[in-house]
């Protein structure tokens, strides 16, 4: 399948070159030349958006946020209105359910099919195509974005012909992921100063009822002192910061979340933005006077 | 090993029954006579408190909280200074650190050995004397204990051998336990809120990194509308309390702690104190003007 890929940074530069490898001619764009210079090295077709557009059978959009995906898909140059009827686009940005749907209506207008796509799994699975993607939308969009899917994804959780059910489940999953995360550095630091080396926090708790899936595959971060960001501390401020926003139009409160994307900001604020979002600790750690291992 | 257990509420009644089953004369006490009455009907021996307390090896105290457990090993009718030289007390109550430290040196005055031995699993564990013990003590503390704690238990986590680093442990995983159901149950009805049914969160979530232990075990109970405690609402209040307690005594902030107590305290103020834990989640719905499963 002829496929463009719009945004190739830590998820999209993956699911570009997993496309890419699974044998669709692929075309990657950014607005970072580097990042697209970086695409051509590694196989994708240096040819302009213009030239290709209306061979596109399908389109992935792996931008930022909402305003991204809709500058991508309906502004100035925007790619849709220059579409072929019967094309897939592929959404995958973390965005609010009520944008996925209005987003699908819009691609409708131009015989556009539309999949709510947003994905999960960071950024080595997007490397390996092995990423899980929360998808709804018709059925014609399943079929029709099928060959894509199976090279980026290695889970396809189908959440049903509506688009925006993809969207709200991945909301959810970001609120626990990201309360989870600084869950875990507030027990982690609680424990130092109890007596609780973040070894044996990680070696017990991992067996009992406190654990999570986050405290598993973050605390070992801190352990090692390695900040190297698989995904960033600016990434929560992003997405918890979406989960409230939807929450708000649903007159929905939401107090562990709010707490938690507040020690993100604590932690952004305090330089760490660009870490991994495990140095969230760092945060509590300052603030008790410890110290972490590395420090 | 003669034992006397004190507590027989829903974890003292299974541990109870668990050393009496691994062919331990085994003597229950607890302030409900009707307790004591059940646990004789299940094989306790009716004997006086007097009348043993000198042959007694073990003793396992099983109360709600730390002022319980010093009134049963120093109260008025304390038992400590009865207990024979190289006695056993195995102290499972969910305490600070410091009150483990002053138990086991007040123990000591007496020749009375000391396991700081806070427990974890639940009821049903602790009727199959499968429960998890987060313990710390003397190397000689672990060796009169292992008899008693190997009919209790399926795990033994040894935490090291001062007293208080069980405790530690403990605090440490109710923090997690606690804010990782009332996230669970924040979640799950924003999730409500944007379209996605409880089941389906279930199965999709379970999956993802969003996921935990406490999801995975308490989430099928807001599914099923079935509110009987395993574990109570007023548990939280009192594990949660002791947390930021303990955190107060070091000064260490946690807001994330804050904000899951929080809507524990309220669930408790709605009348929900009683039901099991899981029951936090009505407090979101009815903010939230939304229903869950039999209501």
């Amino acid at each position: 399948m002829h496929t463009a890929v719009f945004g190739l940074g830590a998820m999209g530069f993956g699911v570009a070159t997993s496309v890419l490898k699974a044998g669709n001619p692929t075309y990657g764009f950014d607005v970072s030349t580097s990042q697209v210079e970086k695409f051509h090295k590694a196989g994708g077709s240096p040819t302009a958006l213009n030239d290709i557009v209306s061979k596109l059978e399908c389109v992935v959009v792996v931008v930022l946020n909402a305003a991204q995906t809709e500058s991508v898909l309906f502004g100035d140059a925007g790619v849709v209105p220059k579409l072929a009827a019967g094309t897939i686009v592929i959404s995958c940005a973390t965005v609010a359910p009520e944008f996925a749907r209005d987003m699908a209506l819009r691609c409708g207008e131009y015989e556009v099919l539309y999949l709510d796509a947003p994905i999960s799994g960071g950024s080595v699975k997007a490397a390996n195509g092995e990423l899980s993607v929360l998808a709804s939308g018709a059925r014609e969009s399943f079929d029709a974005a099928r060959p894509v899917l199976d090279a980026m994804a290695s889970t396809v959780f189908e959440l049903g012909h509506d688009a925006g059910a993809g969207s709200a489940m991945k909301s959810v999953n970001q609120l626990l992921a990201g309360v989870h995360i600084a869950t875990m550095a507030e027990a982690l630091t609680f424990g130092v100063t109890q007596g609780v080396s973040p070894e044996k926090f990680l070696q017990v708790i991992s067996q009992c009822a406190g654990s999570s899936w986050m405290l598993e595959n973050r605390a070992p971060h801190i352990i090692n002192g390695d900040y190297t960001p698989l995904s960033a501390v600016n990434i929560w401020l992003k997405d918890l910061g979406i989960v409230l926003d939807i929450a708000d139009t649903a007159n929905f409160d939401a107090p562990v979340t709010k707490a938690a994307l507040q020690q993100f900001t604590r932690a952004s604020e305090q330089g760490l933005g660009q870490e991994d979002d495990s140095a969230v600790a760092k945060v509590y750690a300052r603030d008790a006077g410890i110290k972490l291992p590395g420090e």
